[in-house]
């Protein structure tokens, strides 16, 4: 009888074949080493024995705490591989995406926005598109943020989390304003809106109207935690509206945020609150990966193997994906007693995509690993917490494919690998110099915690906005979470020339209220934890005050009289 | 507040726009159309609100009776995404493969047999050693059908469901020969070796002392039912062995077998046991495919999309993959009574990776909607049997990618779909007129029914050895099963040149044995449900009788006195 499967563990074998292969960092985690070899009967199971128990513990009850989102841009199963073909062996395991217990896949088209097609599916999405579907529950056109197709606003996960208490965070190792992070906190018609300076912004652009540009937008959406590159365009100047003439840095901190831009200042963070949020950009565009770039060649991948080399223009240690979502999660789930609200918090490893795009083999995998770190630090926090949803997916898939020969005119490159043998990867939709294309194809998406079990078997990308939301129980009305709002005074009978403080409370649905104080337009006033105050010296005889939401329209108003 | 989540089922537009193409056949199953448009908040949700509790009752304890392995060719997530596009739209869905609840990954590698890289890790596998994996549990090399790297036979799950009393079947739309049908019933070194003619057979031929040809392996392992392609190879003729002289066919049916070559022959089989297993093979070749080819060019995607047509040489509805799969089926459970054992049924949809190979998209399209048929089959059965497991999944992915743009140095091909939009597909591992590659990323696998849990997460494909195996309660160890191996005579006291029939029983380990009467090798002969029978024309003076199991080992002996 030989019906006890025996196991051969060898993370740690490969992880012995890492070190020696030189210039890879050590793995998260490593298991013993067993007796069987990957060519014995058995010897490259993953299970061991029947997982039936384990898969029905690992479901859930949906209704968690907190969620920690985690996208890998353009990770399809391809680039998953790749990553830990390279890293770990192909008998190998990822230590973070592997180790979530519960997986399905998603579609992820678009929709095109003009013309006979209006509506109807675009097979291969943009991040826009794709981070608008999940951020939103909208599907949309490539290269909107959080709009959909007619360019109508769409509430994101983020502000609804924000509206209902919790505290939220976005982080991204790309700039900021880069899709992916901006479907969080923006709302324009053209993804490229970046800050004041950008021409593409058009009527989105506050001096014609709009809302702002994504960097002004993410003010006004005030997060608690913003973590990732983009300061350049905070180094712009508001073209209008009430920050007119300050750049967006002064602005930020004009309007409470802690402003930082190294490791040893996001350090010295110790709350964010809606008081101080914290803003952190420590690149002026996107984040250097974590491995030097290499470079695909037509018949690349019949020279010798390269192996990754470390890239000496990485960020510190404490600017690492991992060390942002650790230091994200220990703001936002800091002081928050047991019954207390919990937090949002969308991670993005951004360069996956992008060194994809550059058919740039060690980039995309050494970005994958550090997605990877921040997989397993939102997990490990998970496990602790017990009431935690963490999911792991990427918004679309990407050109790179495992191939067995050279491709004749495709780009391509040799890697060697943790297992000591050459694995060969090729970039097939775009020639050199050209920008390798996204490809269409379902994800993968795993879950763990509360209502993980949502990730199961085929689902939307539109599909995980439902499950967040529903998972913390958020409410969509804006209006209703701002029904109660009122006005108070400092002082309970002015006399004329006093400093009064005016408070409107109680808008919870708001982000900014509009003030007007007689026929005077005071601007608009962060709302923060609910509440906007503004200074007013009195006036003598009987003055309107109002308070209006700036996102749900619910008006307060009182009616002060002064003598 | 807009908390209750509405869902479009648009599986039914889409198929009035796949009956407005033309040339689409039915989907298996239509939805009813609901309220929401893909561009509405919601509207492309797949999912009818938290899931928790439907999967939860889809993980059921291992241990079925019966298990349906059904394998699409090279069906990774983009060849499964670029049918579901085709022919039923973006946000459509495969009535089949999407309908299974419980879903994961695999990792599908092969090992390198020779050198210095002996026994390390291959990136990309064939279909061989990937199909040889799943069969026996043990990783091997590309071209080798369930051998190990060694050359070493390695027991498959066909060949354990039958040792231990379960009925077998082994479905493909290739010639049976093909690596994936081959790997549950035959042992060699390199996977062309087809039948007696074969020259690379080498020393797996009988004239070389081997196992024989895959054909004639086919024949020694016998399966209940054996659907497919590939009677080529058994017009040929043995070269050595007791079958000598005779061409594959004609020792088919000696052997018992019923022969079957079209619609007709196999509507009127009734019954297929170890007594008349069925042996049913329709074409030549490979099964022509549902679609008519289409050729992909460098720049293919600019010209005008196309829909795919019906081919004119596929074989008729009643040998459809769904067809076979159903006629399987039925003839596997008939007669089999609640406390009877259940069967072992693997099915392939084999031209999902010659046609990916061929950059012909239309023909993948069709085969994977062909395989989506046979998915739906297996489920509708073990839905009503409640007992069965059904496993959906590839053997490896492909070269076919969804691209947005057309590619410039890949061939490409632009497809009308059932959303009424342009769907581009590249092939870019190969020039015109090579065969495009496989390739090495995770794939999909997914499951429905007792022990289907075991897909969940991140597998590897040996992994579905011990799944199937253990679900099944398969035991392993031939010998034990022929442990009470005995010989029973016809007369209890044969007197000189009497006829009597020596019976050798419980060889339930066996597929043959080899029967030995005094210093007279009779040959082997087919264990027919554990028993294997030999005519002797009693000689007088005492002799012993000897089985010798071909398999097990085990040896059953008996002093006749004959006076």
């Amino acid at each position: 009888m030989q019906h006890t499967p025996q196991r051969r563990h060898r993370a740690a074998l490969a992880l012995g074949a890492a070190l020696i292969a030189g210039a890879i960092a050590l793995p998260g985690t490593a298991e013993a080493v067993g007796q069987l070899a990957l060519n014995q009967h058995g010897g490259a199971q993953r299970h061991q024995g029947d997982q039936t128990r384990s898969i029905q513990q690992a479901i859930e009850k949906a209704g968690a705490k907190n969620v920690i989102l985690l996208i890998g841009d353009g990770m399809g199963d391809s680039e998953i591989t790749i990553a830990r073909n390279y890293q770990y062996g192909a008998a190998g395991r990822l230590p973070g995406l592997d180790a979530l217990p519960l997986t399905g896949s998603y579609t992820t088209y678009s929709l095109y926005k003009d013309g006979a097609d209006k509506g109807k599916p675009d097979y291969v999405t943009d991040s826009a598109a794709s981070g608008s579907a999940w951020a939103t529950g909208t599907k949309t056109y490539d290269g909107a943020i959080s709009v959909d197709i007619d360019g109508k606003p769409q509430q994101t996960l983020l502000e609804l989390a924000k509206a209902n208490g919790l505290r939220t965070g976005d982080v991204s190792t790309a700039e900021i304003q880069d899709a992916t992070p901006a479907v969080q906190v923006a709302h324009v018609g053209a993804r490229s809106c970046y800050g004041p300076d950008t021409a593409s912004c058009g009527t989105d652009a506050l001096q014609n109207g709009g809302l702002g540009s994504i960097s002004e937008q993410l003010l006004n959406t005030r997060p608690d935690v913003t973590l990732g590159g983009g300061s350049a365009s905070f180094e712009q100047t508001a073209k209008a509206g009430q920050w007119q003439g300050s750049t967006l840095f002064d602005q930020a901190e004009q309007r409470g945020y802690q402003v930082v831009s190294d490791a040893d200042g996001l350090a010295a963070v110790r709350r964010a609150d809606q008081t101080k949020p914290v803003l952190g950009l420590f690149t002026p565009g996107n984040f250097p990966t974590r491995y030097a770039p290499t470079t695909a060649t037509v018949g690349g991948a019949d020279e010798a193997p390269v192996q990754c080399t470390p890239n000496p223009a990485r960020l510190s240690t404490g600017l690492s994906l991992r060390s942002l979502t650790d230091k994200s999660i220990d703001l936002l789930n800091r002081d928050r007693g047991k019954s207390g609200k919990g937090f949002f918090l969308q991670v993005e490893g951004a360069s996956i995509d992008k060194q994809d795009h550059a058919a740039d083999a060690c980039g995309q995998i050494g970005e994958t690993i550090d997605f990877d770190e921040a997989v397993q630090s939102a997990l490990a926090f998970a496990k602790k917490d017990g009431n935690t949803l963490v999911i792991a997916t990427a918004d679309h898939a990407h050109s790179s494919q495992i191939v067995d020969s050279t491709p004749p005119t495709s780009l391509s490159t040799a890697l060697r690998t943790a297992d000591g043998t050459t694995m060969k990867v090729s970039y097939g939709t775009a020639a050199a110099g050209g920008s390798q294309q996204h490809t269409g194809t379902q994800v993968r998406i795993a879950a763990y915690g509360p209502g993980a079990a949502n990730v199961v078997g085929l689902s939307d990308q539109s599909d995980t906005f439902f499950t967040i939301r529903d998972g913390l129980q958020l409410d969509e009305d804006l209006a209703a979470l701002s029904r109660g709002a009122r006005i108070d005074l400092s002082v309970g009978a002015p006399r004329p020339n006093q400093r009064v403080t005016l408070t409107g409370s109680r808008f919870a649905g708001d982000r900014q209220v509009r003030v007007q104080v007689g026929s005077t337009d005071l601007g608009t006033v962060d709302v923060i934890d609910g509440a906007a105050t503004v200074q007013w010296r009195a006036v003598q005889g009987s003055t309107t005050v109002s308070f209006t939401g700036v996102q749900s329209g619910q008006q307060a108003s009182k009616q002060v009289r002064v003598r």
